[in-house]
């Protein structure tokens, strides 16, 4: 039994709570191409997938050729993205990939939803290319199927909390989504593994660091929860409107952030829009043009935590733009405002490298994504995934083993080339 | 019997008519904060309402803390905006401030809509700074309550005219209200007395000066008495598309402006939108880069008026943009086309120059608003009111008092520093 | 019997149909006025009015003064406009011009809708000058009335590909109609006589050039016709998509262009929005800033074409964006991607020259627009209209003949000189 969920995480389905009658689970990532792909939408899809049963997933629906309910947004792959789009579902976890179409239809509302053939149902690019793939996982498929990922990441997602921001919305273009995006965004970019938890998940101790985007609607159990996690040594980076309602979406009656406030170490009754963006008083984080917060300010007084920065402003300088607290043996990091992609990545990155989870993978080329798992054998798998129209260099930093493409034999350190829309793919000796 | 109108004027209500059923007009006053705040969005409302029955009225609801039916346009108040609110309410001649709500709600459409005391019901910074303010009135209220205040200027609302004008909009920016608010702001800004008077007000004489927007809607009776009110030595400032149509927003089939031709001293047939705003030739008010018309452009022919500028374009060239007309004792001032503000600004204190009504306090700083009354023992009190973060000095121009926060006292001519959003209010001896 | 088309041609009317009904076609052209007045909108009603049963039309409903259904964009003509529309009319082939209204009515939605009398009912500038032009064609009338014109050019229009189009809408700005007025601006600016042809039309060889905005829907038949049109020694222009699908919208089952192609001489089986506009690869048609094509590419492969422009784009770079084949005795020229005017002004000239009907029109002053056509004595009449402000001069270059508005004698070659917002009439001798 399986269900083919579309672009999840939809907060107007609970896919957790599906995902508990289902044998496997079943996804249809559709996602950008030519110069928008970039692996991400497959990569978060996947990640999502495989967290809702712990387990490797299908990819029941991907693009086959260009996809759209009219011919506004035709955007046929460049040449090699069709492949590489198969080998970043399977470094993700999937252990199958299935296109929607076979052939492209001549009537109706897919016509321009196109197949693995063209409207003439003959061979063409797309078919080539498919082929190509095809053989290749029949020759090296047995060494990457059923990968295992481990990730020291987790993100907490609430698809209440979802709702009780969308009821009442804090901003015209950022909500929930945007922020959970942000953070995902980030990570991906980082290279760091990631899985996403639940507000009824009990493995939270399995990661290192805990992501929270706004977590605006949460029972005062898994508020505990999560001050245990800290507590006990977890490093949780947490943002603004966290603990604001209880789980029937009613206000706290107590002062901010409620049953989080010794573990976050401040208190705040007020808060306030931001009619601009505003600077971070000195830059503290040294992002430059992208030193800039925006929308929202909780009007934060410190008890025990450390301020991390300040407004630049008149009436907001007083109030710290986000705070870390120590607590009990982890600590948790809070963002009082929407940061921007920079600061986002300067704050998750210093709570990596504090929680000792940051390493070699955050040195690559920036088109490059690494992705690891063990294979049936108990072998470590490594890809190297280049999204970009330009050949890619960098240092083979894991132990010594085996190109699969090619079957080249890969020392540690040694330098490697990954062509165009392509991959470098090692299976340790 | 009382009723609170909300953001008055407001075409769908006849606030005119139901005040004469009522004992005390109330009203709401909602207005922007931090940057936002410079009292005259209470100020418009509070001049309409006392002009309703001509006596002080009620605040019924005010801005507490932040305001909204979801959490995208919080804005608690700076320090001291909140206490400078409650004295532009008594200045413009409220006789009470009630705030909504006293105390912030945990759910449903106002949880964002905050009162005194914020969700965690403890006294905060807003409850402390209404305290501050309260304790003071308590000592000084004798003093300002029931200020009679003044007026040398009338604006004459037609809420026939704003949906006469609706139902054929001139502009899919500018309508009756924009040119009636402009004309208001212009009139605050210059701190301008302002009453606001009635199609069926019979009080035309008591006005200096009549500013009148687009009065598309008319009735013979009403054209009229506003020749009248010229004739007899009134100066009058009138808005385009005055006159157009009768009590039955039917087109009059005179050539216009009709009943007000003589009065107006010219006449037109034909009339035009602008594609893009003109500059008007040689740039005779000196408004710089604000040199501009727009939207509208009557093709007026005068008779007997002085025309005032000319637009400066190739066809539309042979037509004034504005015109004067001696008449009677009086004079009417007619603008053919959408002004900006500055040029508006120039029209209006030009008009007031020449009524004899302008004086010490058109030379105040931009930020710092005067406003006068007479107190029930008769002594003229004055309002001089900081709507900046930055301090502000200015020479005292009018008699020797008492200034009642700090009970020093006041000689004419001494140099006066106000602070940033705080006020200085000085009761003459 | 007529019957009064409003804006032809208009999707949801089949005005070709209705016409076989008619003893004469009846058009009521309204149109941009002041700056926007080029004649291009009477003259494309006009040259479809005519084309429809290839006889002269009436005008029934034209531009009195300003139009409207409320007071936003009131643009009465400037000073000799309404004049210069009536020539405009009679030039392609109005046999009367009537107006909408008469007087300028007082009440309803049509209250700025108005007429050749004002609200006032006297004469005005309006009438004055539909006066002076009413005399003068009391006295011209017979040389100019029931003109015959013979264009070598034929528009196909395809009210079936417009909604073939609209179901599969390959951009949110560009579609059926904007090609198709883009090509016809591209001829009316060249002084190109045009007239329109339909799917059922049988008499394409009449016209030395077809041009084709995007023929999505076509049945097998209408495909044959254009092909033996080509082989004929026709010279046609075809957009992309033509051929897509055919005449019950259904894609063909065939590599594109279907039974095109040999007549094409190149295939495609794949097709791409462009996010961004491309240039062409070495501005192969001297376009300069306009050497830009947009949101359409069909990935063309020549078979016997000649390519006559490459994308520049490291992908599409190797696919023609254009193409043109010869075939039998005429020539199909292809555009695989939505030109910008500059390049279809250079495509579209370059035809007209190929197939040998440019000539001395296509040097006139830009604002000068030529008609022509042969008067009820089968004398050649030629109209030179001048759409601008400024005085216009040019060599005459036809025949010796007489001013009809003078009376003046006109030499081959004469220099003429006509003022703004005028006309030049001559009769041939």
């Amino acid at each position: 039994m399986t269900q083919d969920f579309a672009g999840p995480p939809r907060p107007e389905v609970n896919e957790n709570d599906i995902s508990k009658s289902l044998d496997i689970v079943a996804v249809n990532p559709y996602h950008g191409t030519q110069d928008e792909f970039d692996g991400e939408g497959s990569s978060y899809e996947g990640d999502y997938s495989r967290s809702l049963k712990h387990t490797n997933y299908l990819v029941t629906e991907t693009n086959a050729d260009t996809i759209g309910w009219d011919s506004k947004n035709q955007y046929p792959p460049y040449d090699g993205q069709l492949r590489l789009d198969v080998y970043t579902h399977l470094s993700s976890g999937a252990n199958m990939v299935e296109y929607w179409h076979w052939h492209s239809i001549h009537y109706g509302q897919e016509t321009y939803w196109k197949g693995i053939l063209g409207h003439d149902l003959e061979p063409g690019r797309p078919y080539q290319e498919m082929s190509k793939t095809a053989h290749e996982l029949r020759r090296i498929g047995p060494q990457i199927a059923d990968l295992k990922r481990t990730s020291p990441v987790g993100i907490l997602y609430s698809s209440d909390s979802y709702w009780g921001i969308e009821f009442m919305k804090f901003s015209d273009h950022d909500n929930y989504r945007t922020i959970l995006k942000q953070m995902y965004h980030v990570l991906y970019k980082s290279n760091a593994g990631v899985d996403f938890v639940f507000p009824d998940s009990t493995n939270f101790s399995d990661y290192k660091v805990i992501v929270v985007p706004p977590l605006y609607v949460a029972s005062d159990a898994l508020l505990s929860e999560l001050v245990d996690y800290v507590r006990n040594g977890g490093h949780m980076v947490m943002a603004f409107k966290s603990g604001f309602t209880n789980e029937f979406d009613t206000v706290r009656w107590t002062t901010m952030p409620g049953p989080l406030r010794e573990a976050a170490g401040f208190h705040y009754q007020e808060f306030s829009n931001l009619r601009q963006p505003l600077p971070l008083k000195g830059d503290p984080l040294h992002a430059g043009d992208e030193n800039k917060v925006s929308d929202w300010a909780e009007m934060l007084t410190v008890d025990t935590a450390e301020p991390l920065a300040f407004y630049d402003h008149a009436f907001f300088g007083k109030y710290p733009a986000m705070t870390r607290n120590s607590f009990g043996k982890g600590s948790l990091t809070y963002e009082g405002t929407v940061l921007s992609d920079t600061l986002q990545t300067k704050v998750l990155l210093d709570v990596l490298q504090r929680a000792g989870v940051a390493g070699p993978d955050q040195s690559l080329p920036p088109s490059v994504r690494a992705k690891h798992g063990t294979n049936r054998n108990g072998k470590m798998v490594h890809y190297f995934l280049n999204y970009s129209s330009e050949e890619q260099s960098f240092s083979y930093p894991y132990g010594a083993g085996t190109e699969l493409m090619t079957q080249a034999a890969v020392a540690q350190s040694q330098k490697m080339t990954v062509k165009p829309w392509d991959l470098i793919l090692i299976e340790e000796r």
